[in-house]
């Protein structure tokens, strides 16, 4: 299983891939896809596109996480979200990769048992679990990180409790 | 120009596909884009995206004209209609083409030169254009004409005058 997580922005996206080998997870890259703003909202969403298409290909993804979008106070902003979303769709048929979805709840839940963690709590249980991890850049990557784990452990329960 | 207009839409899509030749207009193609409520929004979002992209290469479509969507009642409605949105977005960057979008009132207003004008308005205006089309099949193919030519309209003004 090889898993890809996105935590999309047309600014700022976070995303981590994950491998598992028998009862062991690696966590294979994570990071940050900048999306410029004097870019036209066309330039940033084929970007990000060409950004993730390559990730798949790389690293052989068979899965990808990504976390149920509330609308917020801009109705813009949670449209343009779709606008990345719809990209990751198209994708994940394009390469004919499972595609999970997790309320902020579940993403919480799974990680530290209790659906209304603070983001606080879930960066700590993913310092405990890759203790090597520099401090994350931004939010945007630990929960990208976040909504893969989820992804795996929902999928894989058992093998995830061996690793701890 | 070669004018492709879209009404996206999760279930039906309406699209209308103009050319201009000198002063003259041609209605080159309209129709229904029917995405079955059986396949997963995966399945539609990669069925819309291809078929939209076979159009685009069949017909040489130099523009594309979209209608700026409003927030309604149903926020998941609305984040849909920004996946289907993202693959126009998508395909206007990987075919070279120019993007248009245009307010409800602004397309109304082209067509009608009354912003507030009802459906039934626009339909006539369209209707006295192509006195050959039989009725429209849904509200989504008018639709799409109408802001197929408030592309053009708006972009080659005189032209469409000529046309009147």
């Amino acid at each position: 299983m090889q898993l890809l997580g996105i935590d999309p922005g047309c600014r700022y996206a976070g995303y981590g891939v994950i491998r598992t080998e028998g009862s062991m997870i690696y966590l294979v890259e994570h990071g940050l896809l900048k999306l410029s703003p004097t870019q036209s909202l066309v330039q940033r969403v084929a970007a990000f596109h060409d950004f993730f298409s390559e990730k798949i290909t790389i690293h052989k993804v068979t899965d990808i996480a990504l976390e149920t979008p509330f609308l917020g106070k801009n109705a813009q902003n949670f449209l343009k979200l779709g606008y990345l979303r719809g990209i990751v769709y198209l994708l994940s048929h394009k390469h004919a990769i499972t595609l999970h979805e997790f309320s902020p709840t579940e993403v919480k839940q799974a990680l530290t048992g209790y659906g209304s963690a603070s983001k606080e709590q879930v960066a700590r249980v993913l310092y405990q679990l890759f203790p090597r991890i520099p401090p994350f850049e931004r939010e945007d990557v630990s929960d990208a990180l976040a909504v893969t784990l989820c992804g795996l452990w929902r999928g894989n329960q058992n093998r995830l409790i061996g690793l701890r």
